[in-house]
């Protein structure tokens, strides 16, 4: 764990080390995901199954590459009543807040009679990657596939792999609260080249979306173009920036709820007071000797960790600015005034009363956000995702006579003479 | 040219072909472009220079990377008095059109007492590329910066190679009217590297767009995460759709205005009329003969236009939903309706008196639209493209009350036990 301080010496220096601190190893996947790639655009499903009975030890047939419906209601029974409500609420929440993005169609006619706009429609299908093992989370289902339901996508589909034939059952009610249409339990590069390219028995879309290892975010790379994607997510961050009246256990746990996702995480605490920072870095040590997930937490804390001290909360501001965290806390006296002040952040949680974990779960806004300071230019997922925008034009004889000139004569500038005779062709009819 | 019409028992292979033709050759320059942007990372100005002494045959010094004042005025004094009007009245539409999709912050308070919204900001900085020689096109500067412009971009600027020193006074003007506030002289993947990583002289920026050749395209590529970027547009493509009640040379004419972009364009006529698709191949022919560009237009209408008979307009719709045309032409009595029918196109351009060329300078929306069919699940460059959306959330004591809960529930259920611990703490303090 790094202390740092403004008033430091050294603090430039030191700062600007922990911006580019290398997190993560890139393994280089590149050539095999290719082949995977190539292998399942050849072979389709028999190649998909011969996929799956190498990495996930499982027997497919084409008919089973999808659950049927009797599968998943068996599964979902399974479901303790307390997570099944407390998914029916998140999903609630995710669902109300996601509404009030839908974006609005336009239409007028402006001074010159020209009629303009631009409508927005959903993509046609969608699909959705989960992983499976330990990092197979049902909110995550909730969080891809809601803003896709409420974009109005046709067609939903989810790839779950399943190894040894193991399920998660919240993943299944997850999919099923989010109107999924058909998951098939496949995973890895394979089911990313069975959406983009489709096979005998599962249907191309137009978007994949959701979390994955190296192989699954190499596939999505090498896809994008053919089919939309969502980014590429890396590991997980969060910026608390406390003055001294907070519970340092509270900012503690918060820390940690970032730091025990994977030893990648990052996790910076930026304070006014140097003695409360102290008494932080305390309790992270003291929720660290019993923490289900000490291991990866206590990496992750001792490799990227940082606890910051400021003079003031501009310069606290400043500096959220050039980190441009995934998750921003802000545990200060008045916190809508310091969050006027930061212009990049994936999602920022106000007050002492809103940790982090709200936002993963029930708070209503995605969690999906922009990792590695790419706040600084792009957002966290939303319903305009899954919808894409059509610009409208229509001109009247009236409107090409108002316009039409100087388009002709900037075509001529740019010697694209066809351009300004399409336009000029019409004009000369006006004036005959 | 290819000639199709559904009623023909081939037509579901040909019109599969003409989908999935290869239209580009793709030139592996990758490993050229990443030794580029090392060496720019690592030498900044003096790499600049030299890569610029090189390719631009120019020779600079850190001072001169930038145009100054002085120069920027010469050259557009250079620029006819009618070009400048028309550019005046194209920035003019174009920024109209855009200030619309300014988007709108969102701020409520939901049931459960919980503070829920979203802010949009601008990006800090963006960068546009701008082709030199020929394609150093001023209706792209405008395109491009304006929408930046109209988003609140604190700092614009742009690159573009002057090979032997020569430049566009009409993209210089451009630039001025759009609001850059510095361009370098420099191109390539060495503007793109600069831009991304900055040099002594060139601060650097958040975001880069615009047009280049497959050198710039490449090291879009690689910066992209670094940076964001748009889309890496691909050739450029136009669809037709037209009734008999047309002038088989307008159609024609729109038709031969994507195809004198580049060999690799691809132009596509719909039409209900077999016989006035006849008279349209007639026309392209005639005009063909007296074309400025007609070796580039004449090329990529006989290798890759075609013309389309259908029975009805239904027929029409549905294929331009599996073509997703970037720019889509509707030549027929009802335009509107017809519109209404179809979900996959970048822009729509509505009757006879609309020609594609008016989209292109002075329409209004913008000319960057998705290619390849990505109108499937991608939009245009608007001034969205700028910004980016921090989500908020403030939780009460009481807003905790009611959806803590669940959360820390659903932590537990993942197995993210600081998670759950950093809610139950909070709910612990309220509860006793």
């Amino acid at each position: 764990m790094f202390r740092l301080a403004t008033d430091d010496p050294g603090f430039e220096e030191a700062f600007a080390a922990l911006l580019t601190m290398k997190r993560e190893d890139s393994v280089d996947v590149d050539d095999t995901v290719a082949a995977i790639i190539a292998d399942v655009r050849n072979r389709g499903d028999a190649a998909l199954i011969e996929l799956t009975a190498r990495f996930d030890r499982l027997d497919l047939t084409p008919e089973r590459l999808a659950f049927d419906r009797d599968e998943i209601e068996a599964e979902i029974a399974r479901v303790p009543a307390d997570e099944a409500a407390a998914l029916e609420q998140a999903a609630a929440r995710i669902r109300a807040y996601h509404d009030r993005q839908l974006p609005e169609d336009a239409e007028w006619t402006d001074a010159a009679g020209a009629r303009l706009g631009w409508r927005w429609t959903a993509v046609g299908a969608a699909g959705l990657y989960v992983p499976g093992g330990l990092a197979s989370y049902p909110s995550s289902v909730l969080m891809n596939a809601i803003p896709a339901q409420v974009a109005g996508v046709e067609r939903l589909v989810m790839v779950v792999p399943t190894p040894d034939g193991r399920v998660n059952p919240l993943v299944l009610l997850a999919a099923r609260i989010s109107g999924v249409e058909t998951i098939y339990r496949i995973g890895g590069a394979q089911a990313i080249a069975a959406l983009a390219y489709g096979t005998e028995t599962i249907a191309p879309v137009d978007k994949i979306t959701g979390p994955g290892n190296a192989y699954v975010a190499a596939a999505k790379r090498r896809v994008f173009g053919r089919v939309g994607i969502d980014m590429i997510a890396g590991p997980s961050e969060i910026l608390v920036i406390a003055d001294a009246d907070n519970d340092p256990d509270w900012i503690a746990l918060d820390l940690l709820s970032q730091a025990e996702h994977d030893e990648s995480a990052q996790s910076i605490l930026i304070t006014t007071d140097a003695g409360f920072g102290d008494a932080v870095a305390r309790a992270v040590e003291a929720r660290l000797q019993t923490l289900e997930r000490r291991e990866i937490a206590g990496r992750a804390w001792r490799d990227h960790g940082a606890i910051v001290t400021v003079r003031d909360l501009g310069e606290a501001a400043a500096l959220a600015d050039r980190i441009a965290p995934e998750h921003l806390e802000l545990c200060v006296a008045d916190p809508d005034a310091l969050a006027a002040n930061i212009r990049n952040a994936g999602a920022i949680f106000l007050g002492q009363w809103t940790p982090e974990a709200i936002g993963d779960y029930v708070g209503g806004p995605n969690h999906v956000l922009p990792t590695a300071r790419s706040a600084r230019f792009s957002s966290g997922l939303s319903v305009l995702d899954f919808m894409k925008r059509t610009t409208l034009a229509r001109m009247t004889p009236e409107a090409l006579r108002a316009v039409g000139p100087a388009a002709a004569t900037l075509a001529r500038s740019e010697s694209l003479e066809a351009h300004g005779l399409s336009v000029q062709a019409r004009l000369d009819k006006l004036n005959r």
